[in-house]
């Protein structure tokens, strides 16, 4: 007799490495009580009938009908969640000109914890909607509507790991939207840590609070050093902006004559469970300093059109060895959508190769080596999320958690190119990445636990 | 007494210019008997009132509830229709071997009639579904299957112009996929244009022939003055690929010594209703020539990045006067939705602009003044398509057709993040732009007739 909570049978598509995926086709996937994958049962396994027959009849047991396949819930390692609202807007104007004008007056509206409530509600749905089953949110310098993104996580069931934004800097923010001063801003930082944490014991699938100075030019010396120690006292995730754009690089530069990386280390923000967004101006020592320290890049690659001055060199970074995972960067990105930055994240990467500038010879144009395949955008999505966090999430694997989304390809009003038995499962892979919309994912677990449902 | 056969009332936005949108707000659009829009009421015009009391109980009318909003249908001047069973697959390989190994043998299963009809009918639905009204198509060498496709526009209300394609050199055509000499491939096209020129009489949004040269490396030069004859004998559109990436441009250098413009210029094809496929690599001199021809750019900007090896300079063929609108290019790119291709129309300018090689100093990366704006874009998927295609489509103006979206924000499982009185309707039109998916596009219009509708 076994004792799992849930079967599913089904065809699933999981990384086997950065450059492979794996079909598991016509598997029992077994989840136990805590959510995990206990055990995945192949066709041709002795153990196979044996379960089906035990559970086959059963409440616990789930068949995917033909045309659906499962996938990893996708991991977004770079959400600002306020500020979906203006989402789509305002992408015409230089980051620093879209901070000020836009971006902090609309964060300063989450002082009022209704409003808050409201649009963090519609975050996690949305994203969840999405096949984002993980998170790692930047709410705002509020302490109380960043405690509700975090209940609103625990109550819809996402894997949340949010952060209540530090910046205390009066030369660097605004006065209408800034931490009351730095001792202030680490006291509120603890408390949002403590009471998170509290959230955590009664939250199955995880909430987690992170130490989040928004970025160096927003913060001082003493904001920055007090929340790697904070960081550290309590063990939590870290995230900050790092080496965006030639503006916040060069910055940092003036600041501290080091770059961003190297600060960010001398003030114990770079450390296993640190994710840091963009990261394209990092050079070969500061990628290094990831790769020891375990640091990981949440690389955005609809935002950094807009914002980044540059593409990042992800297959260089990858080749060094340092963890990487995809974020939308709502709204510095536009979409709410991990599919859509799956496929930019191919597409910049070619644009890096073959270069852009059709006056130049082609020999000149780009930087050879720079292309990443869908496979591996693919990883970066799912198991390079994971990794970044190191959560054991990311893929469907013994021992990691059941985050899953259930692509149905034959949905009337969206379905994908398949015709009759054209193709292999392969080609299956890359249709459902490329050209899945919100309408195709119709199921959405996360901990074992069903969050999202379209009928 | 007015004569319109239908009114609709509500807020619409279209292009005032390339750089402006103008909003329509809660409009009266009138449309006559041909589909065409015969007036536009604003709410401040005497005639507003009496409209609106005539028609407001009678079936002629249609008002748009708040959270809806309409936009011209996008014209797609770029599909390889048969090419959508592979849409999203095989995009890790340079073009050559893409078409051989797998584009060409996919278009040669359109000899067989049942299976054009099946999939051309799923591409015509499909792009109705993303809210094109008007595509520019390539079919395949087959006359047959290639009128069934111009049937299926005819019969589903598309605005359909189809390309019996052209390719006899042997020595760039596989066996398996050839037309079977150049004299055999005239007469088909000519049979080909004849036919379609029929169906036209009895189809109201009208259907087109095209003549259709696959493009210059595939094309014996008896075929390319042929083709140039027939378009000048039966006045069709034209449509090719132009020097689409340093292999293609390269080729029609050595064959002939000049650029693909100059070449295809002379087999008389570029003229007021040529469209040419990427022509990314134009020079001055070349734009210039598409410029007094009235030959036009279908500008397929997903598709670029894997094939074109660049970044189309599009804001400088925009001020040189080109004619511009935007392609799918299914399946050299993978969306069937033109949203998705403004979207990177706009992006891929970015990069242009910013440049790719964090490597290199700022001013040195990209090319200055490259940048176009989503307002832009939108004018390249709407009225620069109509343009190009020399009809009055594309624009929610007096004198051309209603061929128009209807995008609902507020739908629950898509809605997009727009709360209460937050923003200005461009607010709002930017967000419909970069966040609507097929979900949102709730019903479609070509010449006045619904072809597309959501529950
Ligand atoms: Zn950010
Ligand atoms: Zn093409």
């Amino acid at each position: 007799m076994n004792s799992f909570t849930k079967v599913f049978q089904g065809t699933a598509f999981t990384s086997a490495s950065p450059k492979e995926v794996a079909v598991l086709q016509d598997c029992l996937f077994c989840i136990d009580e805590a959510g995990m994958i206990a055990k995945i049962v192949h066709p041709e396994d002795d153990a196979y009938n044996e379960i089906l027959q035990e559970y086959k009849n059963t409440d616990a047991f789930h068949r995917f009908e033909k045309g659906t396949y499962i996938l990893p819930g996708f991991v977004d390692l770079h959400v600002h969640a306020p500020q979906w609202i203006q989402a789509g807007t305002a992408l015409d104007i230089p980051l620093n000109d879209w901070l000020n004008t836009y971006t902090f007056p609309t964060e300063a509206k989450f002082a009022d914890p209704t409003f808050a409530k409201t649009v963090y509600s519609d975050v996690v749905d949305t994203l969840l909607a999405n096949g984002t089953t993980t998170a790692l949110y930047f709410a705002t310098i509020h302490k109380e509507a960043s405690i509700i993104l975090a209940e609103l996580c625990a109550e819809k069931g996402q894997r949340g790991l949010v952060g209540k934004v530090v910046m205390d800097d009066p030369e660097q923010t605004p006065e209408f939207y800034r931490d009351v001063d730095t001792s202030t801003a680490l006291a509120e930082t603890e408390e949002f840590i403590v009471a998170v944490k509290e959230l955590a014991k009664k939250t199955k699938q995880g909430v987690y609070p992170v130490v989040t100075p928004r970025f160096i030019p927003s913060c001082t010396d003493e904001a920055l050093q007090g929340l790697g120690e904070l960081a550290a006292k309590y063990d939590t995730h870290i995230q900050s902006h790092c080496s965006e754009s030639d503006w916040a690089h060069g910055y940092v530069q003036e600041r501290f004559s080091k770059n961003d990386a190297q600060a960010l280390h001398d003030f114990g923000l770079l450390q296993e469970k640190s994710v840091m967004a963009h990261s394209n101006f990092l050079n070969d020592e500061d990628a290094q300093l990831f790769a020891e320290t375990g640091s990981a890049i949440a690389h955005c690659p609809v935002s950094n059109a807009y914002f980044a001055n540059s593409v990042i060199p992800i297959a260089r970074f990858m080749a060094m060895g340092v963890e990487i995972g995809l974020g939308s960067d709502i709204s510095g990105g536009f979409s709410p959508s991990l599919y859509d930055n799956t496929r930019q994240a191919v597409i910049s990467s070619r644009m890096l190769e073959d270069g852009v500038d059709t006056s130049l010879p082609a020999d000149q144009r780009g930087v050879p080596n720079s292309r990443i395949t869908i496979n591996e955008a693919f990883y970066l999505v799912t198991a390079g999320g994971g990794e970044s966090l190191s959560l054991p999430i990311g893929r469907i694997e013994e021992g990691y958690a059941w985050d899953a989304q259930m692509i149905d390809t034959t949905i009337a009003t969206a379905h994908l190119p398949i015709y009759g038995d054209e193709g292999s499962l392969m080609d299956t892979f890359e249709k459902i990445i490329y050209l899945t919309r919100p309408e195709n994912i119709r199921q959405v677990w996360v901990q074992g636990e069903k969050v999202h449902n379209r009928s």
